[in-house]
């Protein structure tokens, strides 16, 4: 497991709309890609449920990689898509990692 | 919006197994109301998607409130349950939310 002490946790709260499914998946698909390829990426989990509720979270090495991933041009776009189309609201939280475990079924 | 600068938010992601889905379902919803009666609590959001794969935040006024919930005996009692039927792996993270904001279509 990676310890994730000092990293920063990016936590996106959404409700999409049912709206353009086949778009929004592709663009979810790219942006976690294009995540993936940044400095400082530390890894991204996802859930979304049947009611279109879903939960991101997106792990960084610090505040630093936070916020030039908050500012990249094409995730800035994709935000403009996602409130022009796919969400009826989102709350967005950073937060710092103070620590954390795991358990995996023996 | 409730700004939550400065609340500890518990990040519980997890792979259940799809066994005992409606003792799960009952547990799930007792701990949820369990979690809103203790001192201190925030909030919760929760996701989970056709693959099992969910995740859950809840959200505390401050680190204190979040180890009691951690320590609360039925909460402990539900975890062990959990290992022993309902998940195949889990993490947790503690955080301390930095910043939040909100978006809501107009």
């Amino acid at each position: 497991m990676a310890d994730r002490a000092g990293q920063v946790a990016v936590i996106f709260v959404s409700q999409r709309n049912g709206v353009d499914a086949a778009g929004y998946a592709e663009a979810a698909a790219a942006m976690e890609a294009r995540a993936a390829a940044q400095p400082g990426y530390r890894g991204i989990d996802s859930a979304r449920g049947p009611d279109e509720f879903g939960i991101t979270v997106s792990w960084w090495a610090d505040e630093a990689a936070a916020l030039a991933w908050r500012a990249d041009a094409e995730h800035a776009a994709i935000r403009e898509a996602g409130r022009a189309c796919w969400y009826d609201q989102y709350e967005v939280a950073v937060a710092e990692v103070v620590r954390n475990y795991e358990w995996v079924r023996p």
